[in-house]
């Protein structure tokens, strides 16, 4: 089945890591600037057809105008592995899993910048439960700026039952709190990790908090109550980076 | 002047940083929610004058219909103090200066996101060059969550120069640049720092980047090139904080 992608990180992205999936690319004739000349010179190298298209055309593709010039169509990917294979395969090569599990988790904005986020820490996959949460559309694609194509998502049935199952492989599943009885940096985060947050406001939901193996609070110095999802994603999966030593 | 603040967030805040600068808060006469139990119970507390309005009023009032159905009339406060002024209050109380400098941010959303995680890592302020900004509207205090209310924002007309007179303070001046000699986690954020972030895409202006003692690159492990400008800044700021052990 084929579908749309838009703007230049998500198609870039696609063409790097899945060249044989693009069908083919729209771009605006008009635009001459840097960035297209750029992509437009990576694209023909990687044998993508071109198609130049005017602004309505761009925008019905789209569904929006937000597309930057650069609209694709292209094939579903073959479905992601299952979590299980994928651990394995991590394990295989020698790596340590970072996975962020996301509960509750319903904007599409939000599920874009974890997705971003997760990629540039080098999380493996983000994790959500398929009746709370959002599936990735052409926003949460676009905001994630290509990681919705490079980090598998998988949405689980039963969210407890895979943090369960996640455990019985020794991932140390960590959820943050307000209330957790100490802070992020008291945790070790250097053995094979789950990091569970839940939504702004509800917070993490009651069955998987109790799943948890430890609760973890950020400090909150200010007025504030709490981070943005992205953010505090962020700053908990960077600390297991700077853990590791991979900063 | 009279300006219009609305969300929970951003009005609790208000309420409870400068009630006297609330003249009155328009509410939702439908809602029933706990959320807006506990508001009116605060604001009744407070001494605030509440009115029931219809949605069109509260549309009208704030300008969108996502108010939550919460719209306060407030005075603006006082101008805030100069950044020296600020600076010698936070040295004088014994504190050690964490600053956000936000070089081309001129997205609303962004903003926001930046200084609501600013006030979660206890940050004194925020500053940004006039001409490469954006001010605080209600899109930005909105977003913010309160912390438009908190954290001082600071526009100054020459950036360079500001960061200039923080150095002539002993502030070290670390900016965030991809192509950066060693990483965030190889600096010192001890001591009193002010951390200069550019915008996505464009990062820090030349003559930024010249004028900062540092340059730090954040670790980016996977397909995406950079993090959103409030992610990076979460990510700096709390480093600061864990390495203060504030944490």
């Amino acid at each position: 089945m084929a579908r749309i992608l838009f703007g230049f990180h998500a198609v870039t992205v696609r063409i790097k890591t899945a060249p044989g999936s693009v069908a083919e690319v729209h771009i605006d004739a008009t635009r001459r600037d840097a960035r297209m000349r750029q992509f437009v010179e990576r694209a023909r190298e990687a044998g993508i057809r071109l198609i130049e298209s005017e602004e309505l055309r761009l925008q019905a593709l789209a569904g929006t105008h937000r597309h930057q010039g650069v609209v694709a169509k292209v094939a579903e990917l073959p479905a992601a592995k299952s979590l299980d294979d994928l651990l394995d395969r991590v394990e295989g090569e020698g790596g340590t899993p970072l996975l962020l599990v996301l509960d509750g988790v319903t904007d599409p904005h939000n599920l874009g910048a974890c997705l971003r986020v997760a990629d540039g820490a080098g999380a493996q996959a983000v994790i959500a439960p398929k009746d709370h949460a959002v599936g990735v559309n052409a926003t949460v694609a676009k905001v994630a700026s290509g990681a919705a194509e490079s980090v598998p998502y998988f949405m689980v049935t039963n969210l407890a039952r895979t943090l369960g199952e996640l455990k019985e492989r020794n991932v140390w599943v960590v959820g943050t709190a307000d209330d957790a009885p100490h802070g992020l940096y008291d945790a070790d985060l250097r053995r094979p990790l789950a990091l569970v947050l839940g939504a702004e406001g509800a917070g993490l939901r009651q069955l998987t908090r109790k799943t948890c193996d430890e609760l973890v609070a950020l400090p909150m110095a200010g007025a504030v109550e709490s981070l943005n999802v992205s953010v505090a994603s962020g700053v908990c999966l960077y600390e297991a980076v700077r853990q590791r030593g991979r900063g």
